[in-house]
């Protein structure tokens, strides 16, 4: 692999895209590696783009498609011609051609399942019925099945006539089921190497495999996993019927999504990725979604200070406090978020133990408060030489960390019991209040003590 | 599995630990899933989690760490005796082992070292020489060599009669190596399945195998990976000899870990991970040190204020929009550092191309601006029915909106090529620049117009 860090892949991509030789094309692009594909791919137009994937035989243009991310490879597939972009999928495993189809428009995913061929676009058709991050979502269909009947040297038999097919498949186990396709049992891919070729499947397997059931969520089969040191679980309906086997490396990955998706929420990234090479203004729109509704909420906080300009104009030096005091809370309350988040999702804390979450951020508040809250009341104090002020400034603070990580932990347990998701709404949620609070404690303090200030 | 979600598990946990009797204790812990495991563990006194583990066999003692996180795990066997520990330790994987001793103190750690068998301890000294987020740091010492001349019977001889063993291997290849244990090939089990039990290994293996260096970074394997669809790759040294092998899923997690930690580092949880299980003063003490970092940055901020008391005295109305700007630059630029992270974690942009971003991060600045600007200017002109008021509102937001996503978009570019971590540092160095920024447009843009204010 050489170094690539000073080239542009890009550059020379585009170049051999404009040659229109597919054999070039696709050595290129099998010398980098998939990160490089990737970035040599987004930043092609999209005219390159298409260009690229309709000069590629079908199976190279997958190829491409598996180096790069859904919310890339989605955007690529809606540009070409449902006949083509069929063609492709075909060539794809079964769960990344689900993925792919779920992230385009319904109309969209439609068209290109009726040019499948008509055994992949019923399977397709099915795959699109389980939600994403299910064990239906997140399975494959290829797997080994035999009947428990048949021999070890039908399966050998099997094995060589369908090599090339395999050559595919994450083969790891050997699946036994009888004439309704429900799961009966499971052999180890080593469990064939030792008895003697013509004993039958039933009487080797091992019989009540694990198994799951096709709606399991994400949580389930990270359990499953954890518990279960296997390379994969046969996924079953409610009659025990074989639909397919789930992966650990699917869960992995699914799991991964999921947090980058919690990321990118925390931070006002909502929608779906966002990356550069798309267009100004889609970027531009879906920021500002998210935008408004925080200059709402900033709106809505900052009216506590509108109550209290009287106060203000008698005390200016109060404005000087006003932000830190907004923006230390915001910054508390968000640990006490993570901590709950971080609980949640190891299952460290239930949804329920809402008190227990309140003792034990209320108690770290006052002692967090009465640090800050000294620390920034002796700052107010050494600037303005009032003690008074200190004590308006300082003690606003303390009392506004309690109120900031008692709410900062309770919230992502509330929104779990609401079901809402809680990456996306406890930070905004979080600063608006915090925000009112802390302005209402400095300002009704100071109105308070406004003959000493 | 029956439904523990009503029932507290730590409760019941607790109770069987005072009876003394392991063989109940371990029947519970069989019963639960390792999310409960973990849970219930968590809630146990310190005393009562030493009883626990002093308790059961080390085996049995060694799953009950396998279900827990790192962190809770590190914590557990700090408190028992280093030859208790080591009984345990000997019972987990050989990167398990590495992870646990990393999270110690070094000198528990070698203690406990010194009370392993001879070839663990060498072993475990080994590993832990290896840096965390390597091929080193993350293999196993588990896998089958077997050396070029021995023949297929060879290697079914030596599964059949170290079955027990080998059944915690993840056994999917065997690798051959020559006397001085380099690697010369590779064999897939099914491999094995066909061709003549007395055929030579090395007329069979796969020659010159896909292999990585021990030194190989965490990107590097995930790249790996994603371009070899395998169950895992071989690590060798600078001689090509074989010192462990890397599974994907150790991949994969050592990955979902590091985002785990910087969503936990955005958030301010700095030093590790928090649980509320933990002690309040150690939880209060780590959250204050990333506070006090913050209240110094607020104080330096909001300092730009303090320079402008005869504007802010003049035009009180002003201090109710001083927060709303500095909150909304926040959001704005934290939306771009968010992007730039995940770019840069996808690879589709370079830590050098800061023009190609600043670029891209000016404009949407300018639109969302312009929008934002309108919005807040507009709030400001209805409420006070200066139109200057507002031109002063929403060209401060306009201008330092720009500012934010330039800088939130280059941020994590720079970061990163000094190699610090973007997600530590990002969002405090961001905030305090907008603040400034915001507070001195707000302010600044307000003393030209005081005429008209």
């Amino acid at each position: 692999m050489q170094n690539l860090e000073l080239i542009k892949p890009w550059e020379q991509l585009s170049e051999l895209i404009g040659t229109d030789d597919p054999e070039q094309v696709i050595s290129f692009l099998n010398r980098i590696n998939p990160a490089d594909t990737a970035l040599a791919v987004s930043r092609l137009s999209a005219a390159q783009q298409s260009r690229l994937l309709t000069l590629l035989e079908p199976e190279d243009a997958a190829e491409v498609i598996e180096d790069i991310s859904d919310t890339q490879a989605a955007d690529l597939i809606e540009d070409l011609s449902p006949e083509h972009a069929a063609a492709i999928l075909e060539e794809l495993d079964s769960d990344h051609v689900a993925d792919l189809l779920g992230e385009l428009d319904e109309d969209d995913a439609n068209a290109i399942i009726d040019q499948m061929a008509p055994e992949e676009a019923e399977e397709a058709r099915q795959f699109l019925t389980y939600a994403p991050d299910t064990a239906g979502g997140l399975m494959l269909s290829e797997y080994l099945d035999f009947d428990g009947e048949q021999r070890v040297q039908d399966v050998l038999d099997d094995l060589q006539a369908n090599r090339e097919d395999y050559a595919y498949y994450d083969v790891q186990y050997v699946y036994v089921t009888d004439r309704d396709n429900r799961l009966q049992g499971v052999l180890r891919m080593r469990d064939l190497l030792f008895p003697s070729r013509t004993a039958k499947l039933n009487s080797l397997m091992i019989s009540n495999p694990y198994k799951v059931s096709v709606d399991a969520s994400l949580d389930d089969l990270r359990n499953f996993f954890e518990e279960h040191n296997l390379f994969g679980v046969p996924v079953v309906d409610g009659e025990s019927r074989l639909l397919g086997i789930v992966l650990p490396e699917a869960v992995e990955e699914a799991h991964q999504k999921q947090s980058t998706q919690h990321y990118l929420g925390l931070s006002g990234i909502v929608g779906g990725e966002e990356f550069r090479s798309m267009p100004l203004l889609a970027r531009s729109g879906r920021r500002l979604s998210w935008l408004s509704l925080n200059i709402v909420l900033n709106i809505i906080a900052a009216s506590v200070i509108a109550l209290y300009q009287d106060t203000l104009s008698a005390v200016i030096a109060l404005a000087v406090f006003l932000p830190m005091v907004s923006d230390m809370s915001g910054c508390s309350g968000n640990q006490a978020v993570a901590v709950s988040m971080r609980e949640l999702s190891l299952g460290l804390v239930r949804p329920t133990e809402l008190l227990r979450v309140l003792g034990k951020e209320a108690s770290l508040g006052v002692l967090n408060g009465l640090a800050l809250g000294v620390l920034l009341g002796g700052v107010a104090y050494l600037w303005k030489g009032s003690p008074f002020l200190g004590l308006v400034v300082g003690g606003a603070l303390a009392v506004n960390t309690v109120v900031a990580v008692s709410l900062g932990g309770a919230i992502p347990l509330l929104l779990k019991r609401a079901k809402l998701d809680p990456a996306l709404v406890s930070s905004p949620l979080l600063t608006t209040v915090t925000d009112m609070c802390g302005f209402f404690f400095v300002l009704s303090f100071a109105t308070l003590l406004l003959q000493k200030l």
